[in-house]
């Protein structure tokens, strides 16, 4: 809505060659802040140097419109010689361009098939790109190939990943955290990213982990109760498990548990909630007067796992450890709020890893749900409930006919088989023949989707066969609070 | 304001005397719906006897206004046949008369040398007095003379308290819950009351004893850190003990603190913040969008201690124990909270028992402050302090000169040093013998405000003399959740 009223403006001023950028919603607050002052100053030049009203007027008007945008984007009114603060509203959606995706941590949705535009989501939400310096420094520090959801772009943004190499090239701590919000019993294979990476993680890095369960989230946000969010949590953490987590160097926990036996969890979760105002979470999660209080204080108790004194048992104390999450992108919301509330409480930023969303069978622009099983192969599934769902649902990009695909090839960037591919089949030279074959024609659907099958069998097999050797007493251990196999 | 307009409405009607009670901010809920209710049969026996159209007109215009009256009141739209919930939003000074107390948690404010209007308190807040018929029941159940505070008034208002006293006679089990904010290591003598009180019932009824501290509110709300909170919260706790509670049947403690150490607590706050909206805050309390999230969630809990469950320790994991909150009535907003979301989650609603507001030295509508050592007799005053304080700050209700305060005598409805002694002096007849001959005139100001020095001197100088005995070891003890004298 916004950008077509400043288009209004432009053409009734005349002066659309002047925006060399019309688009204002790509860009990011601290560029919308070097244009509001840019047009500040060509008024300025232009009223010192006596330019006809017209000119004088339109300008003021695009002023006007900058300043207008910037608000809208920051929350903030534009203020010379002021630079936008860290925290970066997103508009949940009410103010949202209709091509632009949505993504918080409740909602990702695209018309896109190709799924969500990522670059664009990297300059909205202010993080940075992981570029192949950084892949390469990351090779560098820890001496072996980079792990192949960092090399496909899976996870492809970052916030301050380089203090990160920084401290652990100097011989610093640093601790690993990230999470699930167990919202059923049912988990998919796409639920598994983030876990795989972040076992890849500590293993390269050798550092502390740990995993928060936000039971109590499910409990506020769904129709359940406390001590089934609880239940989840605990089935949840077994699947956790089963991705081959060290337990001396792993905490797992649930909210609703740790919060009742952890010294420092809540202290670091009032200190947040003291620094945060309504007004902002309103416009970071887009909450409502109707919403519960639950709901409104709840950013905090994520927030709070980011700093190490939440953890005094494993970090014996110590305030300053430096924290990385990796996560996908829809979680970075409550992360941009704790990394502007972080100084305010005397504790470090922590650093983010940023992963894709999962696309769903049906397609990118498909919204995946636990309630629909055909959605996604999740990790209870059978070899033939695995055949079945991706032969008949797995969406597309071949053509119509064998004919038109043997001329024409497939479309690899629509393709979900192919796409499943590049999360799950480590083989590079693999892939690209795959990718090869497919375009070129050469492949049909029903081959590549055979090696997608082929792939995800074995693969929810051996995942199932480790899930039953995780007993009661294993998941105990993990989530009970203790020293970790880490000096502090 | 309110009144005001529909004031307007009924004369400009000419309905003036349809009205019996034009002050309908002073009906509870459940009265304005009830007029509502009358008023609109009244507009259909109207209508259905063809009555001329201005006397149906003005009938609809009061209509209109009751209703109106109704939703300013509840919150909610005037449904019919739906009578309105339990809990009562009071508003925050916004939409009061200019002559009405203001009373909630920060604030009490009365323009009134006799103090608040505790009448209009119990009918805004829809609480019940406690009468003649109530204090004799009280004095059959346990078999012996009621606490001074009771029979003075002092404790004036309750809610359920038949059901406790039910409870009690049928070998029912209740416990007591009752708390302070640590705002300041300074404690002013008023500060004990409810605690005196609590004690008395402790021992009368030989029931468990809660003690919440409010630590993390004190953060919230004040400029202190989370380590300063605390540190005041011990220091308050030792006052408390020096009250004389059983360490064998209380249990005190930090917010801060027992939040990290207890299986009950919070699920027991995200329980209620999932069933409190930020709307209800709001009426509640009056907080704002720019208020922080911890304030706003905050409610929660304080209203958590009144459910069995927060203690399983003590309770044995019972759920159903009934609670009673002996507490000053500028807590009561937190309570009609709990008492609106308790059966919604399955609890019993808390019963309650509401003291009066304790005076400032310098007369009833002057605003207490714990950083103001002149504004009441603290808890480390030496008796040199206590009567100079007395002596210079007490308000007196007595004449200017001698001669008029002989020939008319004194005002006790304002003389704070008589005030006081209505908490202090347990001595019925030695009280009723001071208040004749100071009302006659027989007795000077300063020979009234002598008594009272000579009955907070040694007051004073006893319980410091207990705080001494108390240990941090003591403190410790009180502040370890553990099992209490009773079985469950």
């Amino acid at each position: 809505m916004l950008s077509i009223c400043l288009l209004m403006i432009f053409v009734q001023s005349g002066k659309m060659a002047d925006s060399p950028n019309c688009d204002l919603k790509s860009l990011s607050p601290l560029q919308l802040f070097e244009r509001v002052t840019e047009q500040g100053e060509k008024v300025r030049a232009l009223k010192a140097g006596k330019a006809p009203k017209d000119e004088i007027d339109a300008a003021v008007r695009m002023l006007l419109s900058l300043k207008l945008s910037y608000k809208t984007t920051t929350g903030q009114d534009y203020q010379a010689g002021l630079p936008p603060k860290d925290l970066v509203l997103i508009n949940n959606g009410t103010t949202q361009e209709e091509d632009e995706d949505l993504v918080n941590p409740w909602n990702v949705q695209t018309s896109n098939a190709k799924g969500v535009d990522y670059d664009k989501l990297i300059v909205r939400f202010g993080s940075s790109k992981i570029d192949t310096d950084l892949i390469n420094r990351i090779e560098r520090a820890i001496g072996q190939k980079p792990h192949h959801f960092l090399r496909r772009g899976i996870f492809f943004s970052h916030r301050d990943m380089d203090q990160v190499l920084d401290a652990y090239e100097n011989k610093k701590p640093f601790y690993l955290y990230t999470g699930r919000g167990p919202s059923s019993q049912a988990m998919h294979v796409g639920h598994l990213i983030p876990f795989m990476f972040t076992k890849w993680l500590q293993e390269v890095f050798d550092v502390p982990l740990v995993i928060q369960l936000t039971d109590d989230e499910k409990y506020l946000w769904k129709d359940m109760t406390v001590e089934k969010a609880y239940e989840y949590a605990r089935e949840n953490a077994k699947d956790i498990i089963a991705c081959g987590f060290d337990v001396n160097k792993t905490f797992i926990f649930s909210d609703l548990d740790y919060l009742g036996t952890s010294a420092g969890f809540y202290k670091n979760i009032v200190k947040v909630q003291k620094h945060v105002t309504f007004n902002q979470v309103k416009g970071i999660f887009g909450f409502t007067d109707s919403d519960c209080i639950g709901k409104i204080s709840f950013p905090a108790i994520q927030a709070a796992p980011s700093f190490s004194s939440s953890f005094p048992q494993i970090f014996n104390g110590k305030e300053n450890i430096q924290c990385l999450i990796p996560c996908a992108i829809d979680q970075d919301p409550y992360f941009r709020m704790t990394r502007d509330v972080a100084p305010r409480i005397g504790q470090p930023k922590p650093a983010l890893l940023h992963s894709v969303f999962f696309p769903a069978l049906q397609g990118a622009q498909t919204k995946m749900s636990a309630s629909d099983p055909n959605s996604s192969i999740f990790l209870t599934d059978t070899p033939k409930q695995i055949k079945t769902k991706i032969n008949k649902h797995a969406f597309s990009g071949g053509r119509d006919t064998i004919e038109e695909h043997r001329k024409y090839g497939g479309n690899c960037d629509v393709d979900v088989s192919f796409m499943y591919l590049t999360f799950f089949l480590e083989d590079d030279d693999r892939l690209e023949q795959l990718k090869q074959a497919y375009t070129s024609g050469e492949l049909l659907t029903g081959e590549l989707k055979k090696v997608l099958i082929e792939t995800m069998q074995p693969l929810v097999a051996a995942h199932q066969e480790r899930r039953k050797q995780v007993t009661d007493e294993i998941v105990k251990q993990f989530m009970t609070p203790r020293k970790l196999a880490f000096e502090f």
